[in-house]
């Protein structure tokens, strides 16, 4: 069974991971030139050790029903338990668990042991008007595992870490039928022994699940090739207040809509994912990844099309914008002595025309050597016809080894009086430009707004992660000096009035991190008020006392 | 707008389509000495002009309110108009229509000009409970057009064929905006005009609809290449009685369950499409189908397997089973002189181990020339390896030119009293095998058992139509003596028969023709009860009234 307590409750990573940046002073020193401020603040966050907690809500007589049902290590309502299961990993989560903000929390958090325990809580909870959240890796960062239980008797999280099995594997039809608490890497560790692999490796990946994958409809860095949550997942048991919804596992059906449609994305409000059969693959013999820099962000995205739009089979091709491109460099190079080599390149670049306003990108390809030779000269040539140079593999190498690596640099942010969010959308091609440019500036401009002091700024950098034969995502990354005395009112300026640019301009309110809490105030301009009546009545069939999950995705 | 007087009102292909194969006796008495009968008989068909029909339903107020509407011209109800929308193109359609059975027919049939029409319609139906039936080409083989009317006021079919516009491309996007009533061949020819395709190809193809092809649920013979009616339906509008359902465009996202998954296999009774955004492609500059030659079903399906599940970008690969290229070859050659040929060939088989259950198959590739050559490489191998002989591209192009040839050799069958039918199905690879076995055994046996006397038999032929990573579909014709005093009983029985088999053995009951009246009543044990109760709650709110193309898809 996992144990939660060797993982921060109140960020990223385990207990004792390193301050990697801690030591490297020219970093903070450069930041804080960066967000136009003079020095930057130490803002610890505060230890569970001094926070108050109220006592849970649940009754004697509920404790034991659960008990009886689970057996008592299941059962659990310490203090710990409770803080560490109240939010996810957003930034708006961690803002407040960093300043001991413990007023959201559940009332017990519950370990079933099987689709059958899962059955008997949902059963007894509807019963009793009790809020069931289900907890995967506990990584949303959109607000889909808070322990919200207002209007209920208590709130009690649904923690799925002991329902974490590999199945079994068909190998002849290429499935593996999997529990959902199982986290990225032991479910990869499981496959690869017998060869196989699920191909999807979100940033969260150590940390996530399975069904955390399928519930928030979430994509891996090398869906291009292994698919979506919603591409590899073939069927699905999903324990409901109703009995079970079981979809079938046709390769392909006519028989009607497909109900199994209904279960990415359906983040815990339509009913509890008990197990999932997904395609698996043989693992690629080869993974390569490849830097380029192309011209402009433009030039980029004009390969990404060409390349989707003909079917070229490339894992990955990730485009960073001019700011991105020009913060990592800088932010991975500072303090090192790079005088020479930063100069011949930077000689080279101006001889090419790339010294503007140059947009790096990877470009990874999997699978057996033929194929990946293929594709890479295929793609290469694509970049080269936009304008592109070559960087080698060593950029490849460099991003593969970090990929997992971007949350860890948030607390040492976090610490320092720095906030760094990000968000993501999509859209097609022909309105790519148009959303990238009003999200940018209305980021720009809010962060602006609402700095702790004039002149402070933000960086805003933007890559496009995932591409499609009729469009992208467009991944925002944007870092800005915390205003220490209205952060939550900060953080909420900046994403409603990036949320509303995305919703005003034709994107999805989120292309692979969900809906939760966060974004349920777009989710109607999105589906229409029709397909919220459509929604709602797939929720009162399945969850008619409303137990599951409340606050995500339905907008109050 | 469409001359729908053109084409045969209860049959396939136009009015004066020539019988290919009266001339060919040596057909008639071959098949009659597969099907065990001592002769065929002379089975006509009544013509329209003998049949009486009851007088339209529909009151004068509603007709002279649907006249205001949508102007005189588009509101009909002579008894050839009726009579035409009556039913559909099944085997089951085609005996009622062709004894003259009228008993079925709308009140009337209504051409709506545009989105608003449909609106209109719909909102006056509503009041006046009167079933509206939505009708593309009227190619449905699974009673999905069929009048019926049972317990409302009147039926009107809503004939789609004046909204039949290539609204517009994107070719950034690579996206066209289409409404629904348009055919197969208009459809094409306007995108080649830009150099596009949508690359949908049903056997149907000439007389079938975009909108018929999402509503239910439809794969075309290449949508291993292009996509199923799901993968290339990017968004959708659908007109109900509530207003209209706008689905979105986006190219991929995470914001909860995708709305426009309810569109695809939604058969007309959550609502009526109105347009449709659709993914294009560049059309391929080459076209390269070949012929193999299996030693057995099995080996050739060993080979379907691995090239789906290494990705392998073919855009059909369609196997026959041993019966399946038997019958056909000999039905090709018969009457020709083919003696000394035929035995070279037979010699040489016998040399390779291929005389035994030969299984024939066309593997297609379409693209451009690089990609199609190293497609058809990687899969000439990849057949070698499993024991295929190459027949070269002469098969292929045979096969090509005449892939919508099948639906023509029905009418001339049915005339001399032999019965045709085809069904379909799909299941992952490792049950393949087994519901083959099961779906064959079922459908001889019921064949056998209805039989018009005693030693006559059925041909029960299977192939491999499309394939997955994760399984295959199975796509049965069977062809029977007609047991002339009881002909809908003996379709009943074998459609019972299979049907039962295919949910016994973990097949879908369809894979690409729907579900309509026909396949209903095995839809519950397919859906399970509470997957039932959410599309029923789905359609309460889209439909509350129930007016949408009653006794589709919901069994009764």
């Amino acid at each position: 069974m996992t144990d939660r307590s060797e993982t921060r409750w109140n960020g990223w990573g385990p207990q004792d991971q390193a301050d990697t940046l801690g030591a490297r002073n020219e970093v903070w020193t450069w930041l804080a030139r960066e967000l136009g401020m003079p020095s930057l603040l130490a803002t610890p966050a505060r230890p569970l050790e001094e926070l108050a907690i109220a006592p849970p809500r649940l009754t004697s007589e509920d404790r034991d029903k659960f008990v009886l049902l689970l057996g008592p290590d299941n059962v659990r309502d310490d203090k710990a338990e409770r803080a560490r299961h109240a939010l996810g990993k957003s930034y708006h989560d961690l803002l407040r668990l960093r300043a001991g903000d413990l007023s959201v929390v559940p009332d017990a958090v519950l370990y079933p042991r099987n689709a059958g325990d899962v059955a008997d809580v949902l059963a007894y909870a509807g019963e009793r008007r009790i809020a069931i959240v289900p907890y995967g890796g506990g990584t949303s960062v959109v607000g889909g595992v808070t322990a919200n239980g207002e209007g209920f008797n208590a709130v009690a999280t649904l923690d799925l870490s002991q329902m974490a099995r590999l199945i079994g594997v068909d190998p002849v039809s290429g499935t593996a039928d999997v529990e959902p608490g199982i986290i990225g890497p032991a479910l990869e560790h499981a496959l690869n022994a017998q060869g196989l692999t699920l191909g999807h490796f979100p940033q969260s990946f150590e940390y996530s699940t399975l069904g955390g994958w399928i519930a928030h409809r979430g994509a891996g860095q090398q869906s291009h090739l292994y698919g979506r949550a919603e591409d590899w997942l073939i069927a699905a048991d999903l324990a409901t207040p109703r009995g079970v919804l079981h979809t079938r596992d046709f390769p392909a059906s006519a028989a009607g809509p497909r109900l199994r449609d209904l279960i990415p994305g359906s983040e815990g409000v339509f009913g509890i994912i008990t197990r999932a059969r997904v395609r698996v693959r043989v693992q690629p013999a080869v993974k390569q990844y490849s830097g380029f820099l192309f011209p402009d962000f433009r030039s980029g995205t004009a390969a990404i099309r060409a390349a989707a739009q003909t079917g070229l089979p490339a894992a990955m091709l990730r485009l960073s914008d001019a700011q991105e491109t020009r913060f990592y460099r800088t932010f991975s190079e500072l303090g090192r002595n790079t005088g020479l080599r930063d100069w011949l390149t930077g000689h080279y670049l101006r001889l090419k025309g790339l010294d503007r306003l140059p947009a790096a990108m990877i470009a990874g390809f999997e699978g057996d050597p033929a194929q990946v030779r293929d594709a890479a000269e295929a793609f290469a040539k694509i970049a080269k016809a936009n304008g592109a140079l070559a960087l080698g593999r060593k950029p490849g190498k460099r991003w593969y080894e970090g990929r997992f690596h971007g949350p860890y640099l948030r607390d040492p942010m976090m610490d320092r009086g720095v906030g760094v969010d990000t968000l993501e959308t999509a859209t097609h091609w022909s309105n790519l430009d148009t959303l990238y440019r009003a999200v940018k500036e209305a980021l720009e401009a809010a962060i602006a707004a609402n700095a702790p002091r004039p002149g402070a700024r933000g960086v805003v950098m933007c890559h496009i992660s995932h591409c499609y034969p009729d469009g992208a995502s467009l991944y925002f990354t944007y870092i800005f000096p915390r205003a220490l005395d209205g952060e939550i009112a900060q953080w909420r300026a900046i994403k409603v009035a990036a949320s509303d640019a995305i919703a005003a301009h034709g994107g999805t309110i989120s292309h692979h991190h969900g809906v939760g809490e966060d974004h349920s105030q777009w989710i109607v301009q999105e589906k229409g008020e029709l397909g919220m009546e459509i929604l709602r009545a797939i929720k009162r069939t399945l969850d008619p006392e409303g137990i599951l999950n409340p606050g995500k995705f339905f907008p109050n």
